[in-house]
Parts: C-alpha cells; sequence; structure tokens
C-alpha cells in the first residue's frame, strides 16, 4: 500500500470500503473536510434533524440523505456511507451494542442519515495561521467536557453540549475565534473563554472524554461546541437504533475545508 | 394611535393581535428582525426542514415551532403566530385560497410553523454603511426574478430559487458582499454579482414580482437569494396546505438584526 498520508479522499474510501483501512482518520487526505456519521430509523427524523437546526454549533450539518439514501451527492458523488467509514457504533435503546467495519447488511430502506462538520478542518486553519493546537502537538485525543450549557430540546431529543477544549495564548485567542468564525459549518466560534467554572467544569485535568493536556501561563482555556454531543444526545433519548461513526472513525468528504469557509 | 414607528415590537405585536394593524410591515420596528412564515400540516415537516436545511441562503431558519406549538421562543418570548401577523394567505393545493387576518379558527395540532429570516435585516446594515438600497430610495417593492439557479430538491419540495436585485455601485460591490456575509440567517451573501442572463434573467427592467428599479452607470446588478422562493417552491409541490404571511406583512420579532450577525 502507498503511503495512506498521500491518497486522495477517493483512493482511501476505496480502502476503507474493501476493508483495509478500519483505523482512525485524523491526518488523513489533509486540507478536505471529514464528518460525523448520525443514522436514525425515519421516526425519529424530523426530531433529529429539528435538533441540529436547534443547536448549529454541536451539530452543524453538512449533508442529510433522505429516507432510504446511502450515496452522499453534496459530500461526494462517490460515496456509499455503509461501507465507507472506518468503523460504525451501533447503539439500541441509547447502549452501545457493537462495532462495525460495514453496515449493509443492517441498512433499512427507512434510514435517514446526518453529516455534520468535525473540529478536524479548523484545527488546521488554525494551525496554517501558526496557532498551534495542544493535543495534536502532545498527541493526545482533545479533551472533552460535558458542560452545564443546555441544547436546546427538539422532540425526544435533549442533553447538555459537549465542549471540546484548547489552550490559546492570550495574545491569540481574538485570532482563534476570528479564524474558527469563518467555519461555521464545523461548530464555528468558540462556545466559552475563560473560566470553566462558569460552563460547569471543576477540573480541567480531568476530562469526560479525550486526555488532558498542559495549560501553558499565559495561556486561556477555549471552548467550542463538540460534534460528540449528538452521541451523548443519543445515550439520553435511547432511540430503538442509531448508528454512528466510531469517535476518530470519520467519514472522509471531497470538499475542500475552504469550501466550507465563510468570508 | 402612538406613531406606530415609535412602538416596539412587543406593542406592534399587540395591535396585530387586536386586529388594529393588517398592513405590511417595512419600515416598523426599525432594528429589530422581521420573519418570514410558513405552516405546514405534519406530513410535510421534515420533507420542508430539510429543504431549508439544503437552501440556507433562500430558506434560512430563524426558527421552527414543534407540532402544534403556536408560541415562538428564540424569536420571542410573546408571541402567537395565529394572530401576530398582519396579514396571512391561505394556499390550498398550490393555490392561493384566502387572505385573513388570524388563523385561530384553522390552527391543527399537527401544524409546524417555520420562521426564516427576511432582507429588511441586511438592507438596514447596506443603509448604515451608507450602501444606498434603490427601491427603498425609489419607494417601491424590490424587484424579484425566478432565476435558472435550480435549489436543491427535498422530498416533495423543488422549484426554482427566487432572487432579489440590488443595483450597487462597482466600488462598493466588495463592502456589499463583505456587510451581507455577516447576516447568513437573512440570505447572507450575494449568490450571483453581473451578467443577469448567466442566471437566466433576460431583462431586468421586467422583475417576475416587485418592481423595476433605475440602474445607474457605473452600477453593477447584485443578485441575493430572496425569500420568496419557498412559496414558489410551495405552489409547485401543491401541498394539500400551506399558510404563509401575505407578502410585505411579516412577524416582527423580539431579536435584533445585530444579535443575527457574525463576526
Amino acid at each position: 500500500m502507498k503511503n495512506i498520508n498521500q491518497l486522495l479522499p477517493k483512493q482511501i474510501r476505496s480502502l476503507i470500503r474493501k476493508g483495509r483501512w478500519s483505523k482512525p482518520t485524523a491526518g488523513l487526505a489533509m486540507g478536505y473536510a471529514q464528518a460525523n456519521l448520525v443514522i436514525l430509523p425515519g421516526k425519529y427524523a424530523f426530531d433529529f434533524l429539528l435538533f441540529c437546526q436547534r443547536n448549529p454549533k454541536p451539530c452543524p450539518l453538512l449533508e442529510v440523505l433522505e429516507s432510504g439514501v446511502h450515496r452522499t451527492s453534496f459530500l461526494s458523488s462517490d460515496a456509499d456511507i455503509r461501507t465507507d467509514i472506518p468503523r460504525y457504533n451501533i447503539y439500541r435503546r441509547g447502549r452501545l451494542e457493537d462495532t462495525v467495519k460495514e453496515i449493509s447488511d443492517i441498512w433499512k430502506s427507512d434510514f435517514v442519515t446526518f453529516l455534520l462538520g468535525c473540529s478536524f478542518s479548523f484545527e488546521e486553519a488554525l494551525l496554517r495561521a501558526k496557532i498551534s493546537v495542544r493535543h495534536i502537538e502532545e498527541n493526545k485525543n482533545v479533551p472533552m467536557f460535558i458542560s452545564s450549557i443546555a441544547c436546546k430540546s427538539a422532540g425526544v431529543f435533549h442533553g447538555p453540549m459537549v465542549v471540546t477544549m484548547r489552550p490559546i495564548p492570550s495574545d491569540k485567542v481574538s485570532q482563534a475565534v476570528q479564524i474558527t468564525s469563518r467555519y461555521v459549518s464545523v461548530h464555528g466560534a468558540p462556545v466559552h473563554i475563560g473560566d470553566p467554572l462558569k460552563i460547569g467544569i471543576r477540573d480541567l485535568k480531568k476530562p469526560d472524554f479525550g486526555d488532558p493536556v498542559t495549560i501553558k501561563k499565559d495561556e486561556i482555556p477555549v471552548f467550542w461546541a463538540c460534534g460528540v454531543t449528538p452521541q451523548a444526545v443519543m445515550m439520553k433519548a435511547k432511540p430503538d437504533l442509531c448508528i454512528t461513526h466510531t469517535p476518530g472513525h470519520m467519514f472522509i468528504s471531497d470538499l475542500l475545508n475552504e469550501e466550507l469557509a465563510i468570508l
């Protein structure tokens, strides 16, 4: 296999489809947008679409496929969401039941697919502006916290917003806001800057998911809405069935991050 | 009655509710966002919500109310969409059947309400930057055209994008793009700048709706997505029932235009 880092999205998806790549996708197809996946039976589709409309920062919709449709058209003209994601989580009644490499065998004609923006896109933009991203520097997972910020509920879906934290030097916070504001479809601007207690976070060294990272003197903790929010919400709403990507194992689109930017 | 131009949104809505104001709302409650209204029976709700998600420029969602809910919460904590709009259009199977001052008597528990951003918000921002808006200057309705740009279809909903045209001096086009880009939830940046033929418009003097306006030498026609698009789409999709505001007779929210701006 050619070094996977040099492959285009289409080539990587083809490897994934053949079962030859089932690992995380961070660092692959740099420059191209990756997406979070949520698949639900039709009876939940309106409620979840409305949940995303009401909570665009944690749930920024990139593409929604209608009932039974398993081919994307906006994010790629050449992708099948039943096979092109390295790993899927299958939740039944809010409990993780299985982790699998494809879902063709359990696909149903009433499934509605939601693809949501991922913070990889704005992290790349921060790095390009020489704003370092600590968890990448330290080769860790981004620290994630269940905040006290309530999502707006919609139908059966409700719950707290999960946020990511990146420590930013005081003199670069403003620029970090400006840069991420351009990427409204991948979480956009921070939801909170500074005192973690204000959003119900007691200890930055103890994230609810991911790893703790070093916060240097003169750095301010900056919080962005996180794509793990829908999975946390699913565990609360307990739909009969919900299929997501396995965290870190994203859908790789043909869309450039820059195509998602405004201004 | 006190001069209505000096009243706050809440006071104006109260007059409307009592049937004491059933005229257009342009120029009222300056600084506050006004919204387009679309009400549909539940069976069409997912398709139309998806249509809006896929076509955010013509259909920028400000708030969606769940089945049977007739009170807003984001746009106002004190409004009833059955009575607080000066005039409603009632369409059955795509045909305008009636125009009424309130809809309490025909309200059903499966009705889903969509409130969409309106260009009044960004026009105010253009004026503040001393970019004149020709149809306001000439005391006319904005010229609207059925363009050749196809909306992305969703379920039963499909059709061409309706656009508005505002002539902008060459040296201010760039600034007009910047300003309106801030208002993604009220149509956002232009969809086309320059040659009308490129988007299927043969004669700027013959708009499909509204009035023609003067285009001066050294001005470029600039086109924005228009909130009339959903009404055009309804006429094609012919749902059993659809209730909208009567054009120009908008919902007046408690939200400041500036609260809708990003960056």
